[in-house]
């Protein structure tokens, strides 16, 4: 109920064709999202554009399956994150223009290209291993309407390989960082462009990396004052906060 | 040395000024910020209308005095943080119109009043304890060029306040939310409006608050998708990344 | 030996059947709860109406299925919790009338429909990936004889989800809330409601939630006053908990 | 705004002294609890007899005093936590009724001896290190309307000691246990009674007790399924969720 | 109410002076701990020669010496630990008897000099930071019996100074082994003796000893199979534990 | 070479039989134990009725029936501890008289039933999960020559259980407490008896039970001062412990 | 670019070839590590004799095989870590000189074998469980050019096989330690030479030894001065740092 | 006892002058680091030229100086750690040459300037707020004979300050790193030289830097492979093991 209806409820209750009561009825068995306040203009303009997302883990390939094939009909994107095949071969089966990307386990379909993101987003890994998170992050980012590039494998203990990539860095608008074990590649970012870093840490590592813990607290350790950070291996996330950004 | 001095440096050895060997030479003593590539100005651009800052903590009061009056002979605005009142004391003989917020714990000077930042930053605390940290946020956000609101004690187990607040959380163009305890402010804030949230985790609490770590964990856990996370008590560091932010 | 018995020692002694000596050897070895004093009268009334409870795991199915067999036998509801398949299929063969949730992986045998709660026990998910710890709080309080209901997936990142259920929650007696990742609900249901909470944090999330520690710590720190928590995915302590109160 | 209220403004719009839009307007400005639904009459019922609290730490003697006599004057009971003395004489001097529980460190003011609570709450701690959290939770359950009666130094090391309270713990309606150290001794109260045990861990001890985290584990992970917990030191939440049970 | 007074009861229950349900009342109004059954009498065996103990911390110079001074009068030996130089001025003033070792921070009152022990407790430390843990494990052993000797300064880092005191070392029953930092001590001593060895771990250290869970950790994982381990700085528990043994 | 052989070589210097070079050379290259010094002497005793020990994981079926083919030529028990069936099948067959205790996962050959402990040990676990460790201790403690009795599912939430086994813990020269979950058990039996207490942690329990870091802390913590304490689920440590007081 | 291309530029530009922007156009395009500056040199003299490494985890055979296959046909030693049968079986097909430790589950390709190594590097583990560990560093240290001796199964706790290996142990120009548990064997062997030792705490362990934290925080407390520690696991990381010690 | 000595006491045996009995006896009262073997040997080498060391927490200002005073007459250098003010003026009373390096907070007595070390160590520190600890290293391998420069203030969120720094980094022939915070310095300098690099992670920071834990966990899981670690803040073991690796 938006405040147009509520506009008529009055108007009925003023016409006497609701009473009082039963406006007070109508009411209070209303959620209240429905009252039309500002929250809810605030959602739908969070939702343009936005993907409906499903997250993959403990659903079963029929699940996934008909999930992504209901939200489909709606002609929004659609973004399963952390699939395997078998999910992806039975969304197929119904939605046969789903797209997969092995690396990164998600499944997309397409069916919006506006770009609404103002500016590119520059994803950067570390090491190979983080890959998967950053290519999560690419797709997510991508499917929510922006311009992706990605640099990988340039991790800081060969730091000339960062410094080589410097031009497309200082192209973006909003960078993000994947990197694991000691993961201090974001605070090596920071300090080299001026614009907002999203700090993804990766479980890439073994021993006292901890399964991205050692890489967590060394990126909200950062001695570079613009870095802000997600949870472990969360490109999805990561993501969706640079591609809020780069719509402002 | 900027791209003007290596033109002119290539145009001597051309002029036989300078030899082929000995260019070599002062191009391999040079530091590399000097050679005037993309990253340089990109700094330049990072600092425009930026404070210089100060961290207070581990510096005397004649120290931090002295730096404050040097960086004031700039002409930029100046923020120390983390100081106590023997060092704002100091700081006043040298640079009588600095200005202090004993909650926030910060020393400013403001000599450059341009507001850069596009849109406003809302900075919300839940408790009235997190109050110094989200004031370092306000500070920080101010005077880096931006308009600041703040709302205050608005934590979630009075749900109500905080939905009293919509009107103004979805006039912000970011929202910074600092809590402590469970650290669950910004989830649901992240949840009310579209744009990015930047969650700092406080030390307010006791016993399995563990100083802070409890909240970090929440929020690096927000089922928020638009929530990303500074260390805790990083009031400074959560207005620099929202500054960022509003001036893209 | 309960306090009859003890009466009858005490009239054989005088009767002279039984020395003082033997009286006092026969007290001597028998153990102390047989004595009939007051901590057994409580277990018998703790006892009223409660399930017999089987732990699932570490035990074959073919010795979950003669515990429950042998336990069946007394006319008690039974509760096995944390069950397989393979350990139903079993039951199955022995007691007919055992019904399992495989959501809650709970097998229930129930023999004694006596509702002994005196109000509506309400349990709340936050997500649906918690649903499997609510059911298990569900059948547990439902087979202790209480009038449960649920309401799953309304997680704080979407707080108007919850507001609609203010309804339900204030016919409860008592609330359970069952949440991973963040673990931020039961703060916000505890604002909401002014009946006891009791907080179930569950496994769900992933990276630093550390299989449900942050939801836990999160929850210990809750700052409505109302809180008290379980351990981790212990739906069936929560239940058990629940029962208690209302019964009160 | 109650539900009463809101049929007077349905009425006054059907009159037409309201306009529609401007009740509309009205209702659109009011903060949410004020429209009169479920959750405000919870409110206030649990607010009933409840005293308003003040937390101690971090606030001046004069600001400690100046909320407690303002608060004095709404006639409802008063608790202020984790004083000191300063705290209490500054209260003392505009609210010469005021009283202070040393080892509790708690001020109270006790407007309204009315007993809510349906039964006896018992407070049981293990060490006489652990009388001050006990102290807090007796004080806590006490000025909330209730008859609550203790047992300190109890430890399980000398299980005879507990043993001997059992007639005590038979007549509790709610059991409230502080320990310390290993926090064993929830897990064996448990055991004892039929009826909720809240456990409080509390930060006595040395070495690998880590403040209290040790004690919180151990009763997390009791053996007793009546047990649930609150955060170290926290005996004002368990004399509120003590309370709130007792109500019921 | 011991055996023989058990006995008089059943005899005044024959001779008719008390009625069979008197004698049942009286005997379930009786703690349990006096019946006289075999506990106590381990209790009594437990306490022969044993010192009665005070914790220090958190009680006053006067409480301290007032308790001393109860305890003195009982004959035993007494121990209070972990005092300081006030409380042990206070201890003086009632009992001019009363000894304090300043390094064990440790007040003893000698009034039962027998050797309970059968053989010779060494105590052993890594540093000399170590030795104020070790002496209090010294004073604990000591003055509840047993002959102690102690060898200090022998860490793991230089082999050789261990090594030279094999023949001390050979000449106990059972041995205490203190140590910070690494905590590796007990397992080499562990390896050179073929008595039970009780681990101590010390808060000596700084930086990743943690205050000593590093040497906690050690000693619990030590690869020699006769070692047992204590809480940190727990030397007093080591004593006593060393003591028990030393009495078989 | 004990401390006979090195008189002999001696005196074969004397006689002119070994020159002063070769005599040193025979010292240098002797492992420094053959000297003969004391702690040899101490590794005989020690060794005495002593079981060989294999240790199971990592190795394969037929390496442990190797090993322990091999030691069984000795004529000393043996005992391998973490062994599986086909590990066990492979023994077997070169070794016919080896037994296996599927609970405690041990595989033993007695070659030397000498009984060399002086008293009684008793073992004691808390829930039936804590079976396998315990067994495990008594395997070994038995194996070492020692009567070891045992008493299982005692856990302290049915106090009364446990003090219904007052009358063996009395007859115990040592105590091994097995517990996981809380670890709250060898507090309440330290106070129950006057002998050594031997904690041992297992990894049973789920959530915050952290596979047995919180039994291991509470049992670290415990107020009971006759309690020492092993590694997780170290059932074999703790029967090693035990066996060597109980030959004292 | 190295400073001949350099100089050849210059030379370029004084001849009229290239102008002055031109010259700077191409620097500015170069990555930074070809303008031929002092670093690359030390990577060249890093890389000298060096093995190429190949992280096996996560790489399919295929994929380790055809890495393993290319870099051999530059003529270096090649060194693949953590690989499994499948990955050998793959590379074997494809480099059949390749050759495979399964204990430290290197692949290697030996092509070069100079000794670069000034010294022995000794390795020495702790226990049977350690030797994969210190095999990939003896398997690292030899084919990155140095002599390697090891010792295994020389713990603490049993510290005259330690003892017997000091002329071995004298020998070594550095020493790399592996050990698991508790991690002591560093602090004694750093007791007993005077050169560098590297420490490599292992997983091996069970309970509190938390998979090798324990052992890790162990050697970073080392109370020997000559100690410093890598990862757990790295044997590799402690070949590389031993094998640079021994080239200097 | 060296080998020397061992002989002329086989010959006085082979003389008459000693019986074998008597020789046994001397051998038996030895300390084992008597016998001459190789350990002592190396303990010597390891000797020449090394401060004695004096580590200052924990001592009085009278036992510094005496101690300092005492091995002052040895004629070696003299190093006291973590001293203050007073300890110093201590010092300096008794021996007037004495310094101290208030940053450090070390005091050295150099009577011996020789130069062991074969090249340059260069000390490396993040921020100036690792100064102490940097400088600690600095004092220590200074006084241990070597050239030591350092280059503070590089940290890497300003990657040009660093790569500024590389001839000098070039010039090293070990490099030690201190950093706080994330920890990053020690992988980007690892990458930047083909020397060993030691690691010291500092406790500077806030929040969940964990005093220090942050960083050390970085430095342990560092991509570079020429990085091995030190305690937190120490120094000066970073110090002692550059000199010893300097030596080589």
């Amino acid at each position: 109920m938006d405040a147009e209806s509520l506009r008529q409820l009055f108007t009925a209750v003023r016409a006497g064709e609701v009473s009082p009561d039963e406006a007070v009825a109508q009411l209070r068995h209303l959620p209240f999202e429905d009252l039309g306040f500002a929250k809810v203009d605030h959602h739908r303009a969070l939702r343009v554009g936005m993907p409906e997302v499903i997250f993959g883990p403990g659903k079963s390939p029929a699940q996934v399956a008909a999930i992504f094939h209901r939200l489909a009909g709606h002609g929004d994107n659609i973004l399963a994150t952390r699939t395997d095949e078998a999910q992806f071969a039975a969304v197929l089966e119904l939605v046969p223009a789903a797209e997969r990307n092995p690396s990164a386990r998600t499944i997309v379909l397409r069916q919006d290209s506006k770009i609404t993101g103002k500016g590119k987003i520059v994803v950067v890994s570390a090491g190979t291993s983080d890959i998967p998170v950053a290519e999560e992050a690419v797709v997510t980012a991508s499917i929510m309407g922006n311009h992706v590039e990605s640099v990988y494998d340039v991790g800081v203990a060969g730091i000339h390989r960062l410094l080589a990539c410097r031009p497309l860095l200082s192209e973006a608008r909003v960078v993000i960082v994947c990197a694991g074990m000691e993961g201090a590649l974001p605070s090596v970012v920071g300090g080299l462009v001026g614009v907002p870093v999203i700090a993804v840490p990766t479980s890439v590592g073994y021993g006292s990396s901890f399964e991205g813990l050692t890489a967590l607290l060394g990126m909200l350790n950062s001695c570079a004052s613009n870095v802000s950070v997600v949870n472990i291996d969360n490109g999805f996330g990561a993501g969706c906060v640079a591609s809020l950004i780069n719509r402002l």
